[in-house]
């Protein structure tokens, strides 16, 4: 199935280049080795990018089965976009079975994609892989305004955990876990909210930045939040540079697009 | 030992009141009656505020059981003070026991905070105590930089859902979800992070945020994030009026403080 939808995104865009400028390839993540496998046909044929959902089946990404995946899409200097996977099967409070009022995607996808990048960080796959480029959707979930405790908190990791050596995990990583954080790459689906838009822009850098809409989910299915995306991008005090990098420069770069 | 605690707080206020210019009160939320009752007693007593946790031993606050002390809450006028309270028992996958790396707390508490306020929106709570008055820590959690996703996203619930009648449970609301979480009010508690101290400003808006700095969990046991705090809301472009709101005005009135 993986092999049919990546092979008919590659014929679509060779057929329609007006329309499309790339694609990006869907693994098998059920079955972690031919998903492996098929991120290297994949990447070989074309695909611009590899798109990985923040768990598989309710697995997270940092499970050991799945590094060889990451392996591949590291050598091959291809981004991995990140989207939120949960489901309301992951309830919000330890005495419910499931997640209520949508919450699990609302509230939780953006709170999955930081938990994704937090795991990527502390189980050494960033550094197993420092050449990753992980680009987290709706401008890194939850991350840049946790900015202050995703820096103090977690360089303090261990001091409130007794059962596990936190502490010498925190000391075995080559940086400090905030760097990792601003290491990722955001765009900025976040449904056309300005101080949103700024507080991430801020966070990551315009050279981290790409421009996305969450296209079509708004009520004109698509047209609303492109238009209120560019809206807000260009009621932004950027210089020509930042928004020239965040409109097409960073996805040409990353996707490897002329 | 809730009377105890609670009775030592109003103790120590009145013994040094150049020190404390108020106290808030823990109730036993083991004991949902017993606690609408402690409330009540200690509300007479003078608490200017009762603190919560989003969560009472993984219950959610808006468990039925603990609707007499939102009753008592709302009629004494003073707010609730909303602290994350989650542990490493809630997960963040399916297929795990534990949240990892403390990601409970970093990322888990301000996601939690914003759970517990869409909830009390969704259970109705809200529309049966319209006064009720919720502070909710560290700059509302992760509602604010949400924005998009809490106004848009919640316009349609239900349409992503098959098997409960969410859309009839929308149009029984009094108000726009958004709106709602419009209503709440925030605290500056996100450790001296500009960013997303003015992308929570922006959200609340200057009547709706009061100030608090998370001491004394930063590296100088308190200091520091006050320092930091402090410095943040001096370096933004408020009014007079804003500043002072933010500073001590704000919690004059939801405190009842002269």
């Amino acid at each position: 199935m993986a092999k049919l939808g990546n092979d008919g995104l590659a014929e679509v865009v060779a057929k329609y280049p007006k329309h499309f400028v790339g694609w990006s390839a869907l693994l098998p993540m059920n079955a972690p080795e031919a998903a492996a496998k098929e991120a290297e046909r994949a990447l070989r044929n074309g695909a611009n990018a590899i798109q990985l959902g923040t768990n598989a089946n309710g697995i997270p990404l940092d499970a050991p089965q799945f590094l060889p995946i990451f392996e591949v899409i590291a050598k091959s200097s291809k981004p991995i976009l990140l989207h939120p996977a949960r489901t309301r099967d992951m309830p919000d409070y330890p005495t419910e079975k499931y997640s209520k009022y949508e919450i699990c995607s609302v509230l939780g996808w953006p709170y999955e994609t930081g938990v994704t990048l937090a795991r990527l960080i502390f189980s050494g796959i960033m550094d197993r892989f420092p050449d990753l480029k992980v680009i987290a959707h709706h401008l890194g979930g939850v991350i840049p305004y946790l900015e202050g405790r995703v820096g103090h908190s977690f360089d303090q990791l261990g001091a409130r955990t007794s059962d596990e050596d936190y502490g010498a995990l925190l000391k075995s990583l080559k940086k400090r876990p905030f760097d990792y954080f601003k290491d990722f790459y955001g765009d900025t689906a976040v449904e056309g909210a300005r101080a949103a838009t700024v507080c991430g822009i801020d966070f990551f850098g315009a050279d981290h930045v790409l421009f996305a809409s969450d296209c079509p989910f708004d009520k004109e299915k698509g047209k609303g939040y492109i238009r209120d995306t560019i809206k807000v991008l260009d009621s932004l005090a950027l210089s020509d540079d930042a928004r020239e990098k965040i409109f097409f420069r960073n996805a040409q770069r990353l996707f490897g697009l002329s």
